[in-house]
């Protein structure tokens, strides 16, 4: 059955969209410098490890670096941020448990009731620049119904890489028309369209909490501009 | 959560194991026969459907053709067989549909039930020569609760080459010790022990009809020996 507009798949991004990054890493922060005993910044640590996200992709995607998946990518902007904030001794297994906080995000509150809405017309997925095995701890802990996981590695891309959009297309045996990416970026939303998917923004205001300097609401007519995953479902006809 | 003797994902040869291939097949050609007034031996089109299944993947396999999908595959095969049966004049949309018969393969009746126990406490996921694109529609329209899609492409290997599962692991992020491969076929297991996944052996003695000729039993001890999916959760624990 094809949905509006003759849409068979909504593909999500992930951190920012589907789940809440800031305030879960903050909190897991939180909770592990209690239960050790370590006072430190948490929320500036959590800042700038997102920091690093961006520049630590583009090593991949600028060819200095072979493909790498995001837990390792993660793994290492972590260990810069410990040493940079003198939080030393930390044990193998805390280092591990830190690095895959990543691995149990929590939704937005819209989210999973959202995605079951949409599940029931449209196959739905994440189009993420997170590792398949990243994505599919998540979806386990955070209860999200996918019926398909499409991580970096299924296409050697990182987004917005041409070949991320492309490749999840091709995996569902679908042309790019008939695949919607559903993002609070724009400019994750301008790469998508440039090689002929379909758009929708979702608004997530707070997802830098103060720290917020844009995608407060769609640069542009967006196919589906919306202020929840409730909202997407009601423009696609869930 | 690590699971009986440090496993941590199940995942499951697709067509024998998980569907009841011949009988959908041959029901889904019967109804096609029937609504078009066509009178052609469907049980037999069937079995030399899937006669054809090795040899076409072997083409790929042997490196005599680049890569190419399991829906592509079963299209030039379903072709082979109209024209050999004398069938013609079908229309486009009819070839898909019968194309996409194997999207829409019936689950074995504990086949549901299992994977939901199993889901409880291990990643789940088909480990198939199937393509993600029929995968997916394959687990909408039969319920089958996935955590993951692990299709042939995302290896670009078809079984019982190493590659498909060592890809798997690889793709979850796991040694190979802590994956599982769940199969009612000893050649696929032994092939997914050589690289050092775990093995469970389900007896599905239906799945040629009249034509089984093997795998009524374990060909040795695998990990777990069962004769349904719950068997299967019994013995990991769920």
């Amino acid at each position: 059955m094809a949905g509006k507009d003759g849409v068979k798949a909504c593909l999500f991004d992930v951190f920012g969209t589907v789940v809440d990054w800031r305030s879960s890493c903050i909190a897991e922060f939180q909770a592990f410098g209690k239960a050790r005993g370590i006072t430190a910044d948490w929320v500036r640590i959590t800042d700038e490890w997102r920091g690093l996200y961006q520049p630590s992709m583009e090593e991949v995607r600028a060819g200095r670096r072979p493909w790498t998946i995001l837990d390792t990518l993660h793994r290492e902007s972590l260990l810069t941020l410990l040493d940079r904030h003198g939080i030393a001794d930390l044990a193998p297994h805390e280092i591990d448990h830190l690095v895959t906080m990543w691995h149990r995000l929590k939704p937005w509150p819209d989210t999973v009731p959202g995605l079951q809405r949409l599940k029931s017309r449209y196959i739905i997925g994440p189009l993420s620049n997170g590792n398949v095995g990243l994505l599919t701890r998540m979806a386990k802990h955070a209860g999200l119904p996918w019926d398909v996981i499409l991580g970096a590695e299924t296409a050697q891309a990182y987004k917005p890489q041409p070949q991320a959009y492309l490749r999840a297309a091709e995996l569902l045996n679908l042309p790019t028309s008939q695949v919607m990416l559903v993002a609070a970026h724009n400019d994750d939303l301008a790469a998508a369209e440039k090689v002929g998917l379909r758009t929708a923004f979702v608004s997530r205001p707070t997802e830098y909490g103060p720290l917020q300097t844009k995608d407060f609401h769609a640069d542009r007519a967006w196919d589906v501009v919306a202020d929840s995953f409730l909202g997407v479902a009601d423009a696609m006809g869930c």
